[in-house]
């Protein structure tokens, strides 16, 4: 498990996010996996999304206060940091952005090439939007993508199980793990995963979407 | 409506795509938009999906025939060709890519800037890969979109719907309409359609996912 | 001159860049420079240079001390630092880059297109390197731009005229102001500068250099 | 000498270039050099600098006729095509341009990384333009860049030597060769090159630079 780094993605503390699914569960998680990852000396990198207080360089129709500063992720509060209970080190890569996707006008290619990086390690909120399009930008650059299902959440379940498996569908070498089971994989005992062996396996319905997406839950 | 372009995503004669949901009547759709966007000299733009012959720069994973070349989208066979109901004109632009989106490493944003565009109409296969990674791409770059939905499609209903759900929750300035209702814009006539406004509007669930994407559907 | 920001490259406390020719003018002329913008109410961006402390990313060849850290630009001193006498503002936007384009893999171009700029005003150091290929990279962007001569600087004299006459020469809507010049066309005053009419206007061979380079020169 | 590309910059039926110094050596080394590297199994890819007849997506200020299309590089005539001396096979990998850096909207980056590519070969037209920036923005990419000095060339001596400079002067682990020893190296043989082992190593001024340049030269 050489080159690898963890990745994560807009743990912030924006009191927005409080509305994820099972956010208590992805931040214990993710406090979990950071101290396996920091004993096997992987480099654990952080996504912070990002609002100007000026409203400079913000997306179209992005929410905003009477005063004309943005209602989420304005970079003159504390709603931009990242959560004491899995705070970087000092050391630490701190990726900030101002689009949904974490390589979108960063320098997060760059420092991932620099570390020699092959394997992702992928968690964080939410699902459908900022995780899905950092792991579709960082398949096209040819990183190797592994998605820590329950280290991931969205505003509904529903739309958390179709990004995970649209993830699951097109990123033809991606790997998903629970937590659990990647800790077993890091100790070097057995484990479970879903691995993508061809194009297009979990397609799903309306009806059959709970059950297609179980096929995903390692446990 | 200036300063406006059609961008159609992946119409290829890829014998693939034969299994996207309803591609006949997407094909027509699209056929009869053109038509309306020529007559009005909206600029038609078309993606073409491409994989080199040798396998040279394919995406990891990309499934491969027994001599090694790409099973789908090999630039050494017709399949890359936009199919004879749609085809360009001389003088049209025609992006080739190698990545989901459209505006990875391609000359696509370079393209619509040199035209002036601010609003992309948007449709294509498939609607919870390539549809939605441009989507995702154009609106990074403060394009504003308008999907037209039966001009979209994938392999399942289940994936189509999921995909033009996150779209029209975190795409904040979306526009959504059927071909019909668009056509009736352009020519001045009462319309429908649905427009983002706010974030995370149509939360689905399984349960409830047929009923809330009828709320996208105008007819 | 609406849509303007004055754009400065690397004007850091670094001292490596002590060695730059008519370095104290060069800051004399921005801190001018400076003033009047935020008089007409023009943003100031500045770019700063940045080697991380702990090499992680840095390009090919960087020199490093003995110690392993990066011998120029180390983001744990106060090299990286803007001099007190062109100090940024709070709500000044900063961009930091890590490569000699300040477009590569930094958020300038997002914040430019934010604040709608379509002019640059260009200055900083180095000549030949930085500024150089900022301006390039500006000019793909479709950015017009204008480059302060007496706001640029170099380690050799040779350099510096060497870089401003292919900047003169290959950008086709470039303008060259000298400092003062720049002043009384923002206070609306008669004003002289050097401005490109065709491709490849200032040749230039190694006996005529300072002749063609007085060219750009408008005192 | 793994892993490494030769890739060929603008050599192009333009017309416009025929003023380029020494346009006839620069393509019978370029001729010998790619008889060389297909001999070894090195890829040898091509950029094309294009402007579509339609004008859409100029660069500012580019020079048109009076009906409106671009003067050069023409997308509609057989400027844009490669001469029969240096002419591609059917399986190279061709790069269609349309700003001065080879890796500007290209998927120039793509195809490196999927031939893993990590050292490049350039030269081609002009030095102090296409060559100078796509070397740039390859280095920025962290591939190791070795130009051969006598394939490349501009519309000036005193042009083409300062950019020969700045690039040996900024690119910190570039390798300057003349074909005939890049030759040698292929063969075995024992041969010379100019190799940069600190920045800014070759300083010039109007007086010295053609001494200093003569130092790249290896004969």
């Amino acid at each position: 498990m050489k080159k690898t780094a963890l990745l994560l993605i807009d743990l912030q503390k924006e009191g927005g996010t409080s509305d994820v699914v099972g956010m208590d569960g992805i931040l214990q998680n993710t406090a979990e996996l950071i101290r396996a990852c920091r004993t096997m000396k992987i480099p654990v990198i952080y996504t912070r999304h990002i609002n100007r207080s000026d409203a400079v360089g913000l997306a179209n129709g992005e929410p905003l206060n009477e005063d004309g500063t943005p209602s989420y992720y304005n970079s003159n509060t504390d709603s931009i940091e990242i959560p004491d209970m899995i705070k970087p080190e000092a050391t630490d890569i701190i990726i900030d952005k101002y689009r949904y996707s974490g390589f979108y006008e960063s320098n997060l290619d760059l420092m991932l090439k620099g570390l020699g990086v092959k394997h992702l390690i992928l968690g964080g909120v939410l699902t459908d939007v900022c995780v899905l399009a950092t792991a579709m930008d960082a398949y096209y650059r040819d990183y190797q993508i592994n998605i820590v299902e329950d280290m991931c959440g969205t505003t509904t379940e529903g739309a958390h199980m179709a990004a995970m498996l649209m993830m699951a569908n097109w990123i033809y070498d991606i790997k998903i793990f629970e937590t659990k089971q990647l800790r077993k994989k890091m100790n070097g005992e057995n484990y479970q995963l879903w691995e993508s062996t061809a194009p297009d396996q979990l397609q799903f319905s309306p009806e059959n979407i709970k059950e297609v997406f179980s096929k995903l839950k390692s446990n």
